[in-house]
């Protein structure tokens, strides 16, 4: 019952996307056209980004395969089954590693095929009307949210019931077993993020400072200007990097704190009655899959009239889906799962109450966190004022006062999170960290909607610049723009606190796994572990900024040489070589995430290999608490920035052009690699190291620290 | 035996830094001089800093005061004896506690009044020759570091000696107990780091940024001119943050480490034989006591004859003191400590070697730390350039190098300090890590002195420009300061490095105390705290970053006010007010390090009364993981930033007036409050939040966490 019971809302959902994704598609770009020749350039504008799109989606997913396969082979050669009873559990792994993969990328794909056509049908509609054209970039957004959902929750069900049926009947700890071989499809899912994330990061900064630096500050001309040769790489960015990047990191989250709940969970749910069994086990899944309703019915809250109010609408909808989320929770908790249990033969007894709670708790700190993030970052709030104002000293207050905002900014999300841990470890267990994780997921589709509406409506508004569409067009969809920036600044919070939350859940799942019930701290090995796993986020935040410093190098030098050796570019007698620039920033991004990658992968193992499962849980500790801090305070320092410049454009102190906006210039720049790389990049580092320890789990048991025996 | 071998060191370093106050002193300001205007000028401007420094000193120490006796009612009536033996163990802590605050005062006082001779007569002693000039300000600087080992090593002696009189005889953990009242006397000595620090932090930047935005930026007048009212105010700030700041900032660690060694050995050592046991139970004041020989001999080796070798001198003596003390502190463990020994009854065995080995990881990894900050701060080496080259593409790039060369400076000295802690506890237990962190504070009287050193030849510099003493002179002191600003930043690491240890120490101490001997990090409330304490560092140096800000406003408004009220300051007709400046940056610093000296008291007292011990680990081991981290980022960053200007100015990439130069002075003013306000006073957050944990410790067992039982 409940596997069609998730089956159904899997299904719900991808009729969701394909529904508003044959919507979007049937949007004539000719309606309202004030001219052919304008259609033509919308087009040809349009057909640019998505192939430069498509050309980086291509070249990263051939990288990736040979990634992915090597991946897949150590997998096969090095995981063992533990348990002792020869299940071939390293290919069964590699298997589930490879459709999680699989899944993602086509996650991926179809949100950037959507997102690309949905730019210029919303740049489009602009001419019609401000709700028309919300409402292509609201259901271009949707197609990602809903089809990613659904994507995940049908693929983890159905590699689940896979291997149910693939294992003998008559295995001992057999749930376990299963939901550890499950955990591959989180591993895949998250390999992809690295590359989304880390690579696509990279990508779109690189592309936006490069554009910029030579364009706007060198050559005077405007930002989006069509005679720009960066300005097709530029908008490719933003779908590269916010959607799917974005989308990728977010699938990894579902997908691990799903593993994660799911393998905690056998262990739990393994002697419960049969009528409720199946029921328990698959529980986790089907919260997710409840989310998508919810979702669902917040979208019909989504009915923006006028410019100001897209904002509101769009946070509306995150609001009522929590609410649902809390009211539809409830029942199935109550339900679905035993009145009792324990994690452990005789450990502590929790209650499906205590599973409810810890769902709640998750779902509205991740909403609180979001509404905090806002307030950091938007400038109707006072700390991006203080920045702003902070300008006019200079750009080095406002580099002081950005940072030091940032700093804040993290610490109310850091005891939010801190208290989510108590709650769900106190009413559940580790059971309860991995439920609070997927309860802060329960709104993604919804989430993920509003995250990807922000890089649509954003592109459309280059599109209008480029095709001269006139300055009314540009301010509809520029305030669609700004309404998008908000909603990506709560998005980023939401991605982050929801990553701490994963991480910690694959920590407990990976401790589960390993048999361990205690970490001391005070072991010299322990200690060492959250002194070493401290300082990787610093170490990988530090190789981003300079990556995105790198390849933005390489984009200057190109734009550089195309206004030198074609002088008639500039002049508008010839055309710029755009495939060009899209290609060096594919390549050098591409290039520049080897290290970040390396450093990411290689660190769990290697240290899981040489001294054991306990430091490494150090490890993971470590970088999580660091990684959290940073990522948060970089996104914020990043957002802040960003909107104490656009405050300041608005007219005040002094507007555009004052001393006071160049100084707020030099910090919106500092800011991009900050929120829009090193930030969300490193969710991508604390998660990934912690699913590759859950995943290697049996391997690390097998050598068992072989430096410290 | 080995009480009269500490008193004769302790007394020996007194005697050397009185020999040096004397010699200082009695150098006379006429000699050399060119005329007797000159000589005039001298004295003026050296009374003027004088009087500032003392003026500050004077309203801080009457804060202090409030303060002290304020703290000090709250440990009689708070600290109960936990052994049951109606010990009156709380007015015991208390006078202990007054003693190190005093001591480290006098300290403090001491080293102010030399600086403030020492400064004018370098500056005279320039016009005779750089090794009289460099002799005056070393010499200067050693009466700091000499008398402040002597006095700390002294006072935790007799303190010691006074409560072992006073104690019954026959009590049960008497050692114990002793050490525990002992460690008020670290309580106090970093409460005074706090106000030195934290206070001294941002009274030096408010003084120099202000000096600088107003003078520099607005007016145009040189560095250092006479005109600007602010300029005294800057360079009393050298001696404020600098010297008394720095000065009570080590003095703390001194005290702390070794009150942490103290407590952990006095359980470990209390059954050892008769004739073994007063050794053991001294013995890491011992160690200390031997570094004053060490640092001794090594100042024989600090004699420049040519400019650019003031920088090696300097350097060496480090190497110099810690070779010296590797092999000294051979024979003293295998003879004074008991050939095997455990911390508890039946626990793990430990060896007098292994004793050694600790002290020994200690020193050295100290010293690489300050070699690997140099690497990172000097703009003799790759990094430092690269920032400079960033400077090219303009301040935003600047930045955000400079942030990445921060976070990736602080790698290395983490895994350090892993490595040591790691060294240590396995050689001997929690001892193990105490000893290290004495280790790595043993070549403190030699560290102090050249840290000492630079800021007289800072202050010398401006006392030389102030008095229009000519271009050969500056040029003089100039590659004096520039000697100093590299071993200032040595010393930063240094300080950040065996501020990480003691904390650990201190934390190891208290966990002794508390009888605790396992913290699961898996108990939700011990994670919550590794969380919350996380957050600690991120919140406090928002706090002290804009504090800076805030009282740079104060000082730029007075500075505006005297030159509109005043025209003829500026055409030199008119005396600028430096008082009123001095009040100003006096008042303003005082006031903004209320609410986060309030954040760093409070946080332990707070949580370790409501949840308990076992959360307050966690707090202690979260603050600590990104206090190190973010302390050494900041510093390095700030020092590269200050250096890669420096670099620039020397006439690479455009010298100075460039734009790479203008791009450089941004990241410059950022790192000011970096580099000598947030990132050292997180040094003093992780040490003062342990040791206040400690002493507080059966306050805390009392109560057990009423929010949690």
């Amino acid at each position: 019952m409940i596997i069609a019971l998730i089956l159904t809302l899997g299904l719900l959902a991808l009729l969701t996307a394909l529904f508003f994704a044959r919507q979007v598609s049937s949007v004539s770009i000719e309606k309202g056209a004030a001219s052919a020749d304008e259609v033509a350039k919308l087009k040809e504008i349009s057909i640019a980004i998505a192939d430069g799109a498509m050309a980086f989606l291509k070249r990263e997913y051939k990288i990736l395969a040979i990634y992915m396969l090597a991946f897949a082979v150590i997998i096969v050669f090095t995981i063992q089954d533990h348990s002792g009873q020869g299940i071939p559990i390293g290919p069964y792994s590699a298997i589930s590693f490879l459709i999680g993969a699989a899944i993602s990328v086509i996650s991926g794909y179809i949100g950037m095929k959507i997102a690309t056509k949905g730019n210029v049908r919303t740049a489009a509609a602009a001419r019609i009307s401000l709700k028309e054209s919300f409402n292509i970039s609201f259901r271009s957004g949707a197609v990602m949210g809903f089809g990613l959902t659904g994507l995940a929750v049908l693929g983890l069900l159905l590699v689940y019931l896979g291997f149910d049926a693939l294992l003998p009947a008559a295995l001992q700890g057999r749930e376990t077993l299963i939901m550890e071989i499950l955990s591959g499809f989180g591993l895949g899912g998250s390999s992809v993020a690295l590359f989304g994330r880390v690579g696509g990061g990279i990508y779109t900064k690189a592309a936006d400072v490069g554009a910029d630096l030579v364009g706007k500050v060198e050559a005077g001309i405007p930002e989006d200007d069509p005679r720009n040769p960066a300005v097709i790489a530029d908008n490719v960015g933003d779908n590269v990097g916010d959607i799917a990047g974005m989308g990728a990191d977010l699938f990894g989250s579902v997908a691990e704190s799903t593993c994660a709940a799911l393998v905690i969970g056998a262990a739990a749910f393994a002697t419960a009655p049969d009528d409720i069994k199946p029921f328990a086990l698959l529980f986790p899944i089907l919260v997710s899959a409840i989310g998508i309703v919810a979702s669902l019915v917040s979208m019909f809250f989504a009915r923006p009239t006028k410019e100001e109010k897209v904002e509101g609408a769009l946070k509306a909808t995150l609001t009522i889906s929590t609410l649902i989320m809390l009211a539809a929770v409830y029942p199935l908790s109550m339900n679905m799962l035993p009145a009792s249990f324990s994690l452990v033969e005789g450990g502590t007894t929790f209650t499906n109450l205590g599973v409810y709670f810890s769902i709640a708790a998750g779902l509205i700190s991740g909403l609180l966190i979001g509404l905090i993030t806002e307030f950091y970052t938007s400038h109707r709030y006072k700390p991006v004022r203080e920045v702003a104002d902070a300008s006019k000293t200079g750009s080095a207050t406002n580099i002081i006062y950005g940072l030091s905002l940032g700093y804040n900014s993290a610490v109310i999300p850091m005891f939010l999170i801190a208290v989510t841990v108590v709650l769900g470890y106190t009413q559940a267990g580790m059971y309860g960290i991995a439920m609070a994780a997927i309860g802060m997921l329960g709104t993604i589709a919804i989430g993920l909607t509003i995250d990807a509406y922000g890089p649509v409506a954003d592109n459309a508004g280059g599109i209008a610049e480029m095709a001269g569409m006139g300055k009314d067009i540009r301010d509809r969809t520029d305030s669609l723009d700004a309404a998008g920036n908000t909603t990506a600044a709560i998005g980023k919070g939401f991605a982050i606190g929801s990553a701490a939350l994963t991480s910690l859940a694959l920590t407990s799942a990976f401790l589960t796994s390993a048999k361990i019930t205690e970490i001391n701290m005070l072991e010299p090995i322990v200690m060492a572990g959250l002194l070493v796993g401290a300082a990787l986020p610093f170490s990988f935040s530090a190789m981003t900024m300079r990556s995105v410093g790198l390849a933005a190098l390489a984009m200057i030098e190109e734009v550089r040489r195309q206004f030198r050796e074609k002088p008639g570019i500039l002049k508008g007698t010839d055309k710029a070589d755009y495939a060009r620039c899209v290609d060096i920033s594919t390549q050098s991004s591409l290039h520049e995430m080897i290290k970040p990658g390396l450093l990411v992968i290689l660190s769990p193992l290697i240290i899981g290999f040489l001294f054991g499962v306990q430091m490494l849980a150090g490890v993971l500790i470590g970088a999580l608490i660091t990684g959290v801090m940073l990522a948060i305070s970089m996104a914020n320092s990043g957002g802040a920035w960003d909107n104490a410049k656009k405050f300041i454009e608005t007219g005040e102190l002094g507007g555009k052009g004052s001393d006071a906006h160049k100084a707020a210039v030099v910090g919106d720049t500092v800011g991009d690699p900050f929120k829009d790389t090193s930030g969300p990049s490193l969710n991508i580092l604390i998660k990934l190291m912690a699913i590759i320890s859950l995943v290697f789990v049996p391997f690390f048991v097998q050598y068992n620290g072989i430096l410290i025996d």
